[in-house]
């Protein structure tokens, strides 16, 4: 099958930029002797969790007991819950899920972690734990003052085995002054955060954390063990604005038809908000939802759910019905999620076409 | 099963309220002697065409090929694909939906109803065609002067069936001053239209039009013959700030778990941009993401892909962690389509649990 016989709208992934960014990642942790264990939320299917356990991941990394199901399929040899685990029923699924694989999950509270101790007992299954801090997003982990009372709470839990700390610095969106400030406050911190640790006799076996702007300044935190980034396996807009990625490092773009230029100075393309989501950019006033790379000037500035509109004045191109076009989108993750399967192309030619395996799962 | 075991996150219909909305539209459409042919990309399910078909629709609507195919199992008496159809991979599977359904599509452009002209007549089928004309919105249609050139155009081509026409007032956001303002000039608009028309000779049997805010206005708009609404079996936040609806007439919610109260005055709920989409409102500068009919004054003001923040400073009530909300997201359609399955609640029991058949349906 050629590139152009997909009918859109399709998301199409570049295997060569897709393997060359999983490549490189995996040599920055080698290098810097640091465990990766990649968020699958990012292309949430089981082919690639398998290719990333291939190239040297310590495990991989979920959000929910429904992904964590899926993803066990990947076989990898830890698997981390990166997200408060609440509620009989997901834990009794998480227990399940234990007796196959090394299960971890991160917590922020004592509540939480007795309903997994009691889960865990329950099934006669032995659970790791992640205590969470919040190093400044505001979204869960306890504050820094906190966390030894969690951790040596978790500790005396039977059935948990406290594996470490984790964060996730989702307040640093980019890498400009601000950005490069608020890591130099992150590395402070996170010192602090480890002496109070060891003089509470807690020595963490993992201290997992980073987030995708930071990517590459993982190495200059002291005492970060493992790095769990998604997005590097296909990148979008948000993470080349953030400085971590360059355009040519996007691997995915959905492929997309011009259904309507009766609007002159404009186009309407055949993908709205239930095919690139509509995230806007998360850093900026600027609302657009996507690139053109054949027409940078394309301004991508509304969308319906079916609809996108494309303003053409600057666009430099000239657009008629029946067009294919490409979009990178904003944010890739959300855009993933609405697609049933993914185009794996290398040059003209349509090389594997592989499902979202955990599409959809939310519980 | 009991609501309260429905693992969260969830979409919940309490179908009590789903009927009576049905009810409504359906009998509002017969007292107006109007056509009502129901948009199904709010559902996305056969289930609910069957009922809006059993409740005297004359046809159900779609937005795609790929929805047509699903919604051709509710056996709608008339299929409108309210969408402009273009290359041949698409419009081979249209005419195949054709041979068994009497299909109708929106077109904009001689190049699109050429296309299917010759797919029409390459399956010896026939198609209807409304010519699309844009009142406003800058999307697709044409403009008025270029409506009897294009309806002209499509009466000459073999295999297609000239209907009507049809608009899409999507730029009425709501019924305050403006929207009325601009509802009177629309009506004036179409007055002018269907003059031209006529007097080109073009009698349209179906005037196919209207919006979710304009719904109930719909028999004030002189010569309008067919209503398309999708949102009103559900309801959402923009639908009540529209005035189309009262908060009550909200039939769908999502229900979500509290997962962490660890930062004070917050919470973060088990629901993000996967769960609830991250539409905004459709009005105002305001950022939300859904209402707590529990907690109105519960601030849900940012989202990730899979955690929902909730400023409580102004909530009326307390949460702790493992607790059970319900938030009605501010635009139903794209919530549905991040979920597989919908479940049907009266009361506290659940009554039916339906899939969304036609989610994820891109091409």
């Amino acid at each position: 099958m050629r590139v152009s016989e997909i009918d859109t709208p399709a998301l199409v992934v570049d295997l060569d930029v897709m393997e060359r960014n999983l490549a490189r990642v995996a040599s920055y942790a080698q290098e810097h002797g640091m465990r990766l264990r990649p968020h699958t939320k990012t292309h949430k299917s089981v082919r690639i969790g398998k290719r990333q356990m291939a190239l040297g991941a310590a495990g991989l990394t979920v959000a929910k007991v429904s992904e964590a199901e899926v993803m066990a399929a990947a076989e990898p040899a830890e698997l981390l819950i990166a997200y408060p685990i609440i509620g009989q029923a997901k834990l009794a699924r998480l227990s399940e899920v234990a007796r196959r694989t090394r299960v971890t999950v991160a917590v922020d509270s004592v509540f939480a972690a007795r309903q997994i101790s009691d889960a865990a007992r329950a099934a006669q299954v032995e659970i790791g734990i992640l205590a969470e801090v919040d190093v400044g997003l505001g979204r869960v982990g306890v504050p820094p003052t906190e966390l030894v009372h969690l951790a040596e709470a978790i500790g005396k839990l039977p059935h948990l085995r406290l594996e470490g700390i984790t964060f996730y610095p989702g307040h640093i969106k980019s890498l400009d002054d601000a950005g490069l400030a608020a890591l130099a406050a992150l590395n402070t911190l996170l010192g602090e955060i480890l002496e109070h640790l060891q003089a509470a006799g807690i020595e963490p076996r993992i201290v997992s954390g980073g987030s995708t702007p930071t990517l590459f300044h993982s190495h200059e935190v002291a005492g970060l063990s493992e790095i769990r980034p998604g997005t590097y396996v296909f990148n979008d807009i948000n993470t080349v604005r953030s400085g971590a990625c360059a355009l040519e490092d996007c691997a995915a773009t959905i492929h997309a038809t011009v259904v309507s230029t009766a609007r002159p100075g404009h186009m309407i393309i055949d993908g709205g908000s239930k095919t690139f989501s509509s995230d806007r950019l998360s850093t900026g006033a600027e609302v657009t939802f996507g690139y053109f790379p054949e027409a940078p000037g394309a301004r991508f500035h509304k969308m319906n759910e079916e609809h996108g509109y494309v303003d053409l004045a600057q666009a430099g191109a000239e657009f008629h019905e029946g067009d294919r076009v490409r979009v990178i989108p904003n944010h890739i993750c959300v855009a993933v999620n609405l697609h049933e399967q993914v185009y794996g192309v290398r040059g003209d030619t349509v090389e594997e076409v592989w499902r979202v395996d955990a599409r959809g799962k939310l519980q």
